[in-house]
């Protein structure tokens, strides 16, 4: 069975953060969970070794098998000594792929593709790398005849070593008694004193073990992140990525660099994308839609030709033809109906809106079921929350909300009813009724002069 | 008389689209709406070889002359074949500049010193060509002597050939007599069995015709779209082509990456535009303006001293000094005069608002004609629709507005009219009256009191 | 005493500004401002030599020691000539850094580094000097012996000379006796007839004065700016130079390239800035804040954890704990306390708003204080203008406001006063009362059928 060991304890003093590094997010998701969705492959088994960030880590990956490496003076320090911590967890015919936690870059294919190339080689060890233009700094495979030989470090090669490009991006794939025998084997005579897991590399290879070298393509998904400034470096790189990957599936994105779209986010072809729009968590989109402004969409389903312009959308739903905005929110629990109408400055709340229904200014409609082809006027509002509870209210087909006027939950309109602008309406409304709760209006003559006169005396009596 | 001819009819598979190709929008026009507006040379004609899109290019493009080519298994395939249906619309003395539909960034610039050349050199055929840094993959224009000789594809290049960065971009000059006799001359004998229109070339070549390759600078406009990857990339070198113009001309673009202004925008010098903002359409913007946040607009007249925050703009204009927003709306028809005050959430639709007035918040303005200096207040709803119909309202200079009030129309508030805050006004004011609609403040002690331990027994019910 | 001379005269014609350059703006601050700010060296003096702008510069730089240039066929031209209005405030015995005031990007610790070559080699005159890949252009530093020996312009430059990397960035600190000796001799014998400040490094160097070359890193910083399209690259380079400062601070920077950071915002660590944000003027952000959407904020300070979605903030002051959005607005001298919620559509201003408050929708809060835990209901406005007077209201901790209730001001709504939506309330409220201004709800029955008719009638007549 495949084992994958993440190395994730390493605490990042340089991300200068109160959270750990691999729990930071990017693009929406902690980085960790990228590493750890890249080691989902089929039959494969996942051990993460934490740190201080355990807990952290387990309520967020409850799942996942978590072993802690304790830090401090009293425990040794180096990879080796972290891989340890997983032994009891190996079979001695397994096969076990190691990796850091800090490369959420890395796609499930090159490990995959990685861990063949180990099985179907029959290696003890194999080694992954890439080639870079600038290795500068790297570890260098060095080869043999095309066999791998050994790994060179920057300050131990000589000058041809040195031109080498290909490194060794810190992956590797052991057969699990290779990795425990190699293990038993190393020492922390070195200069930082730690127990380092790349000396197994040299023992298996002394001890004339099949240790090979696999070269991935796309050098930018080793990238490791060690600060904030390689946080948005990665970011950028992984932006870049899904968006090329909706554009190629037909999605039209005007401007990629400005566009953030989490992983996993479904897409149809023929959605427009315009503007510096999030499209986050488990959100789909259909076909032929348009998302402009600075829109945000959350865990949303959107169905086809939607349009939605510079607003806020949050665990919704909303179907076919509806356009919404510019500037409206939808808060969670929003279900639009076809041809729903909401336009600007709208929130809509833990409500159902059928077919089309309008709402096209200034109005909030909170825990409310409303029919179809309703008209909600303009500042109308459902006033849900008494200061201690909320409650419900029902709007049936084809009613009519006059303008700012007040629909005091529980209530309910019956079809058609009919509900004058500016009334408050505490009690329910039959079929086919005009509501209206509102005074006389009162013209007062003269009322400007008058003020005017008292607006001026008041002017002297504060000068 | 010089004709171009479009070719249009690809469908583009690789765009992954239920619309044509040459129909996507690039920076809110249509791909192909860019190379007519090249091919706009004085004097001349265009003609369109359109395929299964002829009809939706025809809906847009009323006036343009368009062929249809045919797809299917019952016709030809190829360029020459394309081109073929135009045949009937030239005369043996026109000149004939054929080109892709797919090339929107073009510049009518290139194509009118190509045709010069063309006519000055008194060329059979001329090639327009381009130099780049990585030519592999595209046809080299091989010289001798500094005069064109042969186009070599990349697979039939030899080592010399294969260094040449002069490559055919796929536009071509005729004189029309030429291209009827070579493309009698052409057939199918190829690996597509497709009639190819760069066989003229050779057959004209072949018969010392003079043929000669127009070496054009800025190669960025020949790139061609084929998928939706591409078409990101296009508006990208369009977005940052306009922005330079406007930039040297003295408008300031504060990041212009994220900065979409549509062709033919007109924008005054020392504007600033600071954010995602997007100028669409047929706008034009006076100087001093400052349009930023994620601003939009389409199809509008601004004049100078204009501040724009956040806001969508539509079809509408705004005189001098006026600021809007943020988080403000003109729907269309709406003119606004000098030094108008539009605060946020404010909503205005096919409605005139004369100089000095002011809508500082929360309001909606539709179907009305206000005069000057009137405040009108928080939250003032027109009430422009009973359910059928709309109705429009005035009002009169230096009228005032109460908060929360509603304007029934059809309504005419007279000069100085001044309406109490959280009135509703369905019937006519007079000049310098106040009107109110209010019923009388109650207040009941004790409520708070009572409703608690009403609230505390319902909770203990629900428990 | 070192003196620095800004030269700021230049018109920058190419601007096509009606604003004079250094005082256009670059990230929300004047061009001239950075370089003010890179010359406050400790016991430094600045000197800084105006045109036509000098009005317009000392009126934003009161303290600054401002010279004008006369410009025009009467005056003389040049650099020298520029410098030479400051001679009268120069002592033999000071040193003078002379530099243009178009070149934004400059740092202080570079003009630092570069005055203490100067001092520490006791130079008669030091060059500042950079090292760049294309040098065409530009005039070289050729030096003999590592040791420099003379300025050769482009034009003069021979095959040696035009491969030289290290260029004369303009910048110059010479002994001010050495200056005021070589400027007395140096004349307009030139093709623009203009008195040059280069001449005196011939002068001196032939007078076997000690002239060095100070080679600096980072060439950036010498980018000068000449139209608006070199504005917005000075920009985008000093935009990333921000951010990345903050990022390696440890603030998350989603996407840096369309965040705008002035210079002089403090931010905390792990707060996320997310969206195309602009944070401005003397703003000071906490730790674990969330930044979003196309958010802008101006002059305020922001505590820790505090929300901030698609919203404006201007000169105010936000607690711990408190959300502001999507689509709100803070207008100058909001206080707002911890675990204030601030929703969607709200507008603030003047107005104090204690701990635990709530606004959660569509209101406006003008010229207020509000105590803690007070529910504003959805739609509430403060009417705090009676089209002459603004007033002030006060409403007490747990207070209850009903939804699209207005609050006329001056008003006071004592502790637990609880308002009825949809009322108008002009009289004070004590405490732990009811206050209700409403009308009787009226139900018509068979209103709707009636209207139909009515509907059907004039449209038949409208037709």
């Amino acid at each position: 069975m495949l084992k994958n060991i993440i190395l994730a304890a390493g605490e990042g003093t340089r991300m200068k953060s109160n959270t750990s590094k691999v729990m930071t997010k990017i693009l929406n998701r902690e980085i960790i969970s990228y590493i750890i969705d890249a080691c989902d492959i089929e039959n494969s088994k996942t051990i993460l070794i934490a740190g201080k960030n355990k807990a952290l880590i387990e309520e967020k990956f409850p799942n996942l098998e978590i072993r802690e490496q304790k830090i401090g003076e009293d425990y040794p320090y180096g990879t080796a000594y972290a891989v340890s911590m997983a032994l009891d967890l190996l079979e001695d015919e397994d096969d076990i792929i190691i990796l850091n936690g800090d490369i959420p870059l890395i796609t499930k294919n090159s490990l995959n593709s990685f861990y063949n190339f180990h099985k179907e080689n029959n290696n003890n060890l194999s080694v992954m790398s890439t080639e870079i233009d600038n290795p500068t700094g790297y570890g260098r495979i060095i080869r043999e005849n095309g066999k791998f030989k050994k790994i060179v470090e920057q300050k131990d090669a000589n000058k041809d070593e040195l031109k080498v490009k290909e490194i060794n991006v810190g992956i590797y794939a052991f057969k699990a008694i290779d990795l425990k025998e190699s293990l038993k084997k190393i020492n922390t005579d070195n200069k930082s004193n730690e127990y380092y897991l790349t000396d197994c590399i040299e023992i298996l290879n002394n001890e004339n073990k099949k240790v090979e070298s696999y070269v991935a393509s796309n050098p930018d998904q080793f990238y490791g992140i060690n600060n904030k400034k390689e946080l948005a470096e990665a970011g950028s790189i992984l932006r870049k990525r899904i968006n090329e990957y909706h554009m190629l599936n037909g999605v039209i994105i005007e401007n990629p660099d400005i566009v953030t779209i989490e992983k996993d986010v479904k897409i149809g072809k023929d959605t427009l994308i315009s503007g510096p729009c999030k499209i986050l968590g488990k959100t789909s989109i259909g076909e032929n839609c348009i998302i402009e402004g600075s829109s945000r969409i959350e865990d949303s389903e959107i169905k086809d030709k939607v349009k939605i312009d510079n607003s806020v959308i949050e665990k919704s739903f909303v179907d076919e033809g509806t356009d919404i905005g510019p500037f409206s929110h939808l808060r969670p629990k929003s279900k639009l109906g076809k041809n729903v109408h909401i336009g600007n400055f709208v929130e809509v709340k833990n409500s159902n809106i059928d077919d089309g229904t309008k709402a096209g200014h200034l109005a909030y409609i909170g825990d409310a079921d409303l029919g179809k082809n309703i008209n909600v006027g303009c500042g109308v509002i459902f006033v849900n929350y008494d200061g201690k509870f909320k409650h419900r209210s029902i709007i049936e087909d084809d009613a009519f909300i006059g303008s700012n006027s007040n629909l005091v939950a529980p209530v309910h309109i019956e079809k058609e009813g009919y509900i004058a602008a500016g009334s408050t309406i505490t009690k329910n409304v039959e079929e086919g009724n005009l509501s209206v709760e509102r005074a006389k209006q009162v013209n007062i003559p003269g009322y400007v002069e008058k003020k005017k006169k008292r607006d001026l005396k008041k002017l002297k009596e504060q000068n």
